[in-house]
C-alpha cells in the first residue's frame, strides 16, 4: 500500500534543521525516479529549477522567515495550466512541447508563496474524457480517475504532498477518491484560472493533497495572491486550516449515483452515517425532509445537463483545432463533442443555463438547515483498466451547482480507497473545511 | 474628409453581379495600400487568405446562398485576439510574431459566417493605456483613441466596413467617437472572449463599423455562433438590425465628464437633446428625476473604481511577464499597474466588486422609466498628439455597469467627429439598437 507524504508534518522540523525543504524535495525526486516509470504520473519535471527554489526556501525557514506555510512545498501542476519553465501539452497530440513561457495565475501565486514546482502531471486530453497513460498507485491495473489523473496518482503514490487539479464534471474529487487522498473543488470562481486552458463556466481549479490541511492551505494561498476568476472574490477564510467543527446537521444525498454504487460502497457510506449519528451528528435524507427530496429531484438530470452546457461552451476551441490544426490528432471523443456542439444553438444554451440556475437555487435552500451535504465521492473503487476514468455521477452535482466539495479518503471498496464527499454552499468554503475537520475527527 | 464604406450597401448588388465580395475586398486592399503607410492602422494583413475567402463568398452570393449578411465582408481584428493565420502581438514588445495557430472564438465565428479576415489592427499595449502608432484618419496629428486604435482608424478611413474592438474602460466607443464611426460595447459577457487576451471582469468584445446595421449584425452573428462568455447567454435578438423605435423617454446623464467637456461638445449635446425633444422624445436629467440623480452620484467614482478593479484583475499576467520574460519590454504604465496591483489585497477587491454591484443595481432602477440613457461618448474631439488616447470619463460608466452602449457619429467638435452615446440595460442590447435607430432617424 502506498504511503502519502505530508509537507506540514515535515516543516515542523525545518526550524531546528533536522529536516529541510531541499531534503524533502530530494525524497520526492527519489520517489518519482523510482516509481514514475511505471506509474506515469508526470509529463515533465524540472528538478533543477525545483532544487534552486527549495534551496531558497531552506534558507528562509532557517532564518525563521518562510513566505507562507507552503514555502518550499513540492507541488505538481496539471498539464492544462501554463508554467514558465515547462511545456503545457494539455494531454493532446496537437500540443507536444507547446511553451507559453509564462506561469498561469495559480502557479505564479504558488511561486510567490514559496512553493516548489516539481513537474507537470498527466491530464486527459483537454481535461475531458480521453484518458492519459497514468496508473492507479494502489493497483496498477486500474485507472487513477480523470481528468486530473497524474496529480492524484503522484500524491496517492507519495511522490508529492500536493498537486493541482481542475474539475468541470468530476475531475478533481473522483481521482482523489480513487487514489486515496484528499481532494477539493472550490466554489465556482474560487481560484483564478488565467493561463489555464479551462474556460468552462462551471469549471474550477482545485487541490489534491495528502492531508486536509494541505488541501486547504494550498488553495487558500493561491486565492490570496491570484484572487478568484475575474469578477469573483475567490476563496476567503483563514490562511491555515479552519478549526474543526462537529456539524449539528448534515443532509444525506443519494443522487443518481446510488443505483450505480457498489454494495461495498453503499455499506461503507451507511457505516459512516451511523458513526456520525453515534457521535451526535443529526443526518437527514430525502425521506425525512422535503427540501432534500426537492434537491434530489433537481439533481436527477445533473449529468446530461452539465454535459450539454459543457458541449456548447467547448465548441471553441475544438472548432479551430479541427479546422486550423491537424484534425487527425484530436481524439474521437473530442470530435464527437464538437459535433454535438455544432448541432446546438445559442437559444438551447440559454435554456440550459437557466435550468442550472434553478437547480442552484433549489440546492441553496438547504443552507438554512444543514452544515453540509454528505454522500459518496464515487460509486466504488477505481475501475480496472486505463481506458475509462470511471463514473463521475457522484462528482457532477457540486460542479453543476458551483458549490465547494471535499473528498475525504476514509472509506474502502474492494480493499481500495473510496472517498466520502462533503458538499457545502457557494463561497462558504472555509465553513465546509471546518465541517470536514469535524467529520474527519469522527471517522478518520 | 475620409469617407466610410458600407458592405451592406454593396451587397445589394451581389445578386446581379454588378459588384462582388472580391471586388469589394480589392477596393479595401487598395485603400489600405494607399493610406496605411501614413495611418498605421494595421499590424499585419493576410491578403492571400482574404482573397481566397472573398472568392468563396462571391460564389455563394452568385448562387444565392450567402452564409449570413456578413458573408464576404472584410473585417479587421484587434491584435489582442488570436487568429490562425496571423501573429497576435498584443501591442507589446514582448510578443513580436507570437503565433497561437488558432482562431479566437469570435474570429472562428466570423469565418463561419463567411466574413473575410483582412488583417490585425493596432492595439495599445495589452489593450491598456500605452499608445500604439496609429493616427486619426480625420487629422493625422491626433490620436484615433484607444485601445482599439487601429480598428477605429481603419473603419474611419474607409479601409474596412467593420472591425473588432474590446472595451474595459473606454476602448471601443471612445475611438469610435474620435474616428467618426459607430461603436458598440455589448452587455458584459455578450461575445465569447475565448482566445482573446482580455480577461477583465468588465471587459467585452465589441464592434466598430460604418453603419448601425453593420455594427449590430457583426456582433450578433458572432454571438449566435460563439455564444457569450461561458456562463453568459450572449447577445440575443434578430440577426438583422432591430427595427428603429423612437424612444418615449430618455435619461440624460452628465457623468463626471461634464466638467471636462469642451464648450463645443456641450453645445452639440444640447442641440441633440433639443432636436429629440422637438421630435417628441421626453428627456429627463438629474434635476427632474431623483433616480437619475442617484445614478449620477453612484457613478461619480466610476473611473477610480473601475481602474482599481482592473488593477487587481491585471496583476496576472503582468507578474509573470515581469518575472519570467524581459521586464525592459514592458511599458512604464504596465509596470506601474503591476505595482498598484501588488499593493492590493483580495479583501480590498472584495469590497470593490461589492461597490460595483451596488452601482449596477442603482442604475438598473432606470429601466422602469427610460428606454436608454443619453450622453456624450467623449468630452470632445480627439486630442492632438499620439502620446495619449484621450479622456475615457464618458465611456467608463457602461464598462463599470456592464450595460450595452452604442456611439453614434452624429456630433461635431472642432469640426471633427464626436459621438452621441446611448446606454441601455443588461442583456437588452437589441432594444438599445432599436432605440439607437430611432434616435438616428431624428438626428442622422
Amino acid at each position: 500500500m502506498p504511503e502519502q507524504i505530508s509537507y506540514f508534518a515535515a516543516s515542523a522540523k525545518f526550524a531546528d534543521g533536522s529536516d529541510t525543504p531541499r531534503d524533502f524535495l530530494e525524497r520526492c525526486i527519489g520517489s518519482i525516479e523510482a516509481g514514475d516509470g511505471e506509474l506515469k504520473a508526470f509529463v515533465a519535471t524540472n528538478y533543477a529549477a525545483a532544487r534552486a527554489a527549495a534551496d531558497l526556501a531552506t534558507a528562509r525557514w532557517k532564518s525563521g522567515k518562510p513566505l507562507s506555510a507552503l514555502d518550499g512545498m513540492p507541488i505538481g501542476i496539471k498539464d492544462i495550466m501554463e508554467t514558465a519553465d515547462m511545456a503545457t501539452e494539455q494531454g493532446s497530440a496537437l500540443f507536444p512541447g507547446w511553451q507559453g513561457n509564462r506561469d498561469c495565475a495559480a502557479v505564479a501565486a504558488l511561486r510567490e508563496a514559496g512553493a516548489v514546482i516539481v513537474g507537470k502531471t498527466v491530464t486527459t486530453e483537454f481535461a475531458a474524457t480521453h484518458p492519459g497513460v497514468t496508473r492507479n498507485p494502489w493497483d496498477k491495473s486500474r485507472t487513477p480517475g480523470g481528468s486530473s489523473s497524474g496529480s492524484a496518482a503522484a500524491v496517492g503514490a507519495g511522490m508529492l504532498p500536493a498537486a493541482l487539479g481542475t474539475q468541470v464534471i468530476g475531475s478533481t474529487i473522483r481521482p482523489a477518491s480513487f487514489c486515496g487522498i484528499f481532494g477539493y473543488k472550490p466554489s465556482v470562481g474560487g481560484i483564478n484560472r488565467g493561463g489555464s486552458f479551462d474556460g468552462f463556466s462551471q469549471s474550477c481549479t482545485g487541490t489534491l493533497a495528502s492531508t486536509l490541511a494541505e488541501t486547504w492551505v494550498t488553495a487558500r494561498e493561491m486565492s490570496a495572491r491570484a484572487g478568484g476568476d475575474p469578477g469573483y472574490v475567490g476563496i476567503l477564510g483563514p490562511r491555515l486550516l479552519p478549526a474543526a467543527t462537529k456539524p449539528a446537521k448534515l443532509a444525506l444525498l443519494d443522487t443518481d449515483g446510488w443505483e450505480k454504487a457498489s454494495p461495498g460502497a453503499r455499506a461503507e457510506l451507511g457505516r459512516a452515517v451511523e458513526a456520525l449519528r453515534a457521535a451526535g451528528v443529526a443526518i437527514s435524507d430525502r425521506r425525512q425532509d422535503a427540501k432534500i427530496e426537492a434537491v434530489e429531484k433537481a439533481l436527477a438530470g445533473a449529468m446530461p445537463l452539465a454535459m450539454k452546457i459543457n458541449a456548447w461552451e467547448g465548441r471553441w476551441p475544438l472548432n479551430t483545432y479541427k479546422r486550423d490544426m491537424d484534425p487527425t490528432k484530436l481524439s474521437q471523443s473530442a470530435l464527437d463533442r464538437l459535433t454535438q456542439a455544432e448541432a446546438m444553438s445559442q437559444d438551447e444554451y440559454r435554456i440550459l443555463i437557466a435550468e442550472r440556475q434553478r437547480v442552484r437555487e433549489t440546492f441553496a435552500a438547504l443552507k438554512a438547515d444543514y452544515a453540509a451535504c454528505i454522500t459518496l465521492t464515487a460509486s466504488g473503487a477505481a475501475p480496472v483498466g486505463l481506458g475509462w476514468t470511471g463514473d463521475p455521477t457522484y462528482a457532477v452535482p457540486s460542479s453543476l451547482l458551483g458549490v465547494p466539495a471535499v473528498s475525504l479518503p476514509v472509506l474502502k471498496d474492494e480493499g481500495l480507497p473510496l472517498g466520502l464527499q462533503l458538499m457545502g454552499f457557494v463561497n462558504e468554503d472555509a465553513a465546509l473545511f471546518a465541517t470536514a475537520g469535524g467529520v474527519l475527527a469522527v471517522l478518520g
